[in-house]
């Protein structure tokens, strides 16, 4: 439980980017329950962040306003997620050159293989970094190491997690040992 | 060898059906080889037919354009192919009602399972009819029952091929009784 | 849930199509619990349609009566669904020239992956139109979408089916900015 | 090699049923080259058989005259093979009562995972006692071991071929050692 | 829940055969509970069966002393499950020539995947007829079909049972047209 | 459930092996629960062993020392388990010659495939053990059987053991028979 | 053709980066072969970058080295790859905060799906940005990607990277129209 | 290729121990050829081995009387390695407290996942120790692994292979920055 919370602790941190630099999107908000760590993450970081409910299938019209105003206002990461089929990450890596993270969610009766094989096989020319099926989590982590290039604090701020996640397991380990 | 013929008895055909009827689209030259046997099928049948090369990642501004001009160039069927991620019919189907046909192309080291579930695993509103990987000609073949509503000798055709597919098993069995 | 209603809103349409127009088969009871939601899209759209209890394995003498009156009875597409070994959509498309869509259904403890390959490998020349695991709902649409070469009314019922999309998504988006 | 012949060297065997006792059934001359063993197995038991090509999709009415046939050329064990989709077998077992053999060929891109599934995953009420991937050679077996119940001479012969294999692996044994 | 039933309604039958005629064998207690339906079947076609609690790695001595047995016994068909690695059918197919149906059981993570291909992929010269994942009811089914040649009141069996099959599918569809 | 619990029976054996002979590791406290049955299976044995909280990835520094200090330990079997990418087992191989038994653990919605390849498919010259998925049990048993080639009293322990599945499976058998 | 040496075209860019700006990882040179495409277009781009044979499971202390050694190396992005269990991504990960792109190779008798599960899969708080099986060239794209936040020069070369794929399809499509 | 030589270099080692203290066992002398590598390196780390062909379904009793005499020779592990249904690891492992290590060979259309799951799927109380599908290198060194816990010289020789690991890897490294 702990575990879970030790990102949350981060959370009260004053913003260290300006506007929205990551963008999360996602088909539905029913979806963006299962993405939600990534947010959590961002927030925790101090990195400006912002959720767009974009369909690739159901709203390509809105989802191609939504990758021509991305430019303009400036993001510098999308995190986009999807299950089944799930063509929004590529989609948007498709139009843009912003380094886009997909989510394979895990919203079938096939558990998310699809959605994995979809995101990840991308063409030669067109990445989508991948994440682990569901993992919100790691798509924020991902986001704030690849701004942590432009934003030097941020750097501070990944070390400070990458302690935290060691002291967790240290701290397990006690707990254990003290059974 | 037979079998694979008895389409291109038919090929004189002439023409049924006016304009680009059904629009053949691929991401390039290289995957219309895998697929090049629905054209065969839609030419022995009489059907007019036009190939495009259009890919959804490498060149997502014509993919859009063209999508608006089938409504225009009266385009009544789209059949479309990829491998990995595929998202060629998928994002095509997003833009249009006409009916699009999927065929999962066999082109990445998982040999098809990628493409596959990537064009037939699309979400609740937007259909692809998806075909067996690499099955060109039941793409074209499913085109011809499709327009068989509206052009009444494609019937006629259809049922003329059913024969043939039955005569053919006949005639191996035959074949193979007298060895 | 709002995108789950927007078909039943458009239900009470007045008959588009006369007699059986599209034709939906499974094998039991049971099963068309997991594929009602074709019909629910058909009557939305108002396309005259039929449910029959047609079991490939179960009642093969019964499926071969109901495929030779399919052509009597005039209907234009069939939807079939089943699960495990999942052969009747290809049984019925061996048997007819009239398009056939087929749903694979999640049944059996591999999770429909077992009808999905039974589904979609058709061999050359016997197509069957395969929908993603469990979705009676594109099989509705997809029938709409072939229907709507020859009743052209029905494209503007699709479009609307769209344009209602792209305005669930757009409505979600709204409701989360605000909160 | 020495392996593959025993089953060869049995087959001046003088028949010991009579008539066409065990029906082979596949859809093409090209598959039958994969099923083969099939028939040298039988032939070397002594057991009659026949080959006929019958395909399930594409020649549906001559499958059902065949099926139908069946009975009153009193065959008594049918072995059927089919790759991708694969409905031969099961099509064959919901038409008759007499004990279907299924053979799952790999014919496609996903190497007789589909033909598997497709062929073993039957409905309750009607099996096919599937073998593995491309073992015509099993089929004839087990179609001999069914057999040896009514046909008392067939348990020697089992017998002996299970000698013969035991036989087989002690001369390997002995070959290596003297290496 | 007629279906399930029909079975259970023959269940009355007066024994057609004597002695030990099928024998199934299942590793554990807990795993005949997947299997029990195979009793069920045979029961209503009046088959004399035994159970065995036979594992072939918990109990392997047992195992082998169990299979000698089985030919003084009289077995004729042998029907056996197991789930995970699966061993036990293909254990006892490699002792004896009596014809061994395999049942794979659902019992780890993997959902049955693991037992059927380990059941299935037997190797040349040792068959084991394999059925659906968890299908108890069709190994009894099989079980008839191959005693039919020798006990030829059991053909008449399975073609009422058939005969029940069919009727079942007409009676729900009725029911569903009288909704 | 007796079967469950016999190797607790044997738990108060006096300790055969002194200091941690086997060491236990796993990344969090939550995984320990799907291992314990490897640790109570040790003690039953009379093997002294300890479990480590150590986690390849969150804590890639504490994993290291905890290396360096198994051989001064004394530590003669290692058993490591973990869900996911699961490099636990592997990265602890790359950094001692003592025998590791990876155990692939369920824990994602690919429900343990993905850790049982991650764990099984380590490259040459780096082996681990793999046991089946969620097996701490086997792990357990595994490493006893390693440790009784110097520990010659644990061969008896692991007959006595190998004689109660034995024991086991014919009180079941008995117990159906009686039913 | 055409389009495999676009990316070559571009290559005589003069360095933008100074310093190993992007580190190439395989664990072999045998591996490099299948990874060398990224080396091509980080080069055609003008970043400056290093291979490094670096082995997690072979060299894991040559492992830990280098990855010390990689922040005073001032390394901003890191590309690694690997096949069958294929942990060295998420090695690397565990042990810096840099951006690690990870490629699953093709080199066991899974074809990479045992790669890919092992690299995208990885644990919460420990991101590996997973490409396609085999696509080194991806991995150089979002690499450029990441680095184009940084130094802004990169953005204008990736849009005409974008455009050229795009004059590709275009140029294809002409050649196809002409034929 | 040096890699592979590596091991071979050590191949004139004394041996270390008596009798055949690792006994290597396939189902034909053309699995063994997948198999060599692990008598190489036995050889290579001076361990006494021998070869026996025994298969679990071609020759039962052999296999029986083979495992009895394991003991009575001092055996003290069982390489087993087998394809397809893949049983002899575990019929081996029901029956001998020696340890077992187990190699899935890819053998058949499904590339090694069926004897893989088939080998590492043991059930509760009897393990095999799994390795990589194909991999008889990493089954000598692990057997190596498991003796040096009696025999104290093969840790040495272990640590040398370590060694010569890393170096191999150092000297690839150096090999390709002098290109």
């Amino acid at each position: 439980m702990a575990r879970k919370n030790h990102i949350v602790r981060m959370a009260e941190s004053k913003k260290l980017t300006k506007g929205a630099t990551v963008c999360i999107v996602v088909p539905s908000l029913k979806q963006f329950e299962k993405l939600k760590d990534a947010r959590v993450v961002l927030n925790s970081f101090g990195i400006e962040n912002e959720v767009c409910i974009v369909a690739a299938h159901w709203a390509p019209k809105k989802t191609l306003r939504f990758i021509t105003e991305l430019e303009s206002k400036r993001v510098e990461v999308i995190i986009a997620a999807a299950d089944g089929s799930a063509h929004l990450p590529g989609m948007i890596a498709s139009l843009t050159t912003i380094p886009v993270i997909g989510v394979p969610l895990d919203g079938t009766s096939l558990q998310g293989m699809d959605s994995l094989l979809s995101i990840v096989q991308m063409p030669r020319g067109v990445p989508v970094a991948t994440m682990a099926i569901n993992s919100g989590h790691n798509a924020g982590v991902f986001a704030c190491q690849i701004l942590s290039l432009k934003y030097p604090q941020l750097k501070e701020k990944l070390n400070q997690h990458k302690e935290m996640l060691e002291n967790q397991v240290e701290s397990e380990d006690l707990q254990f040992s003290k059974k």
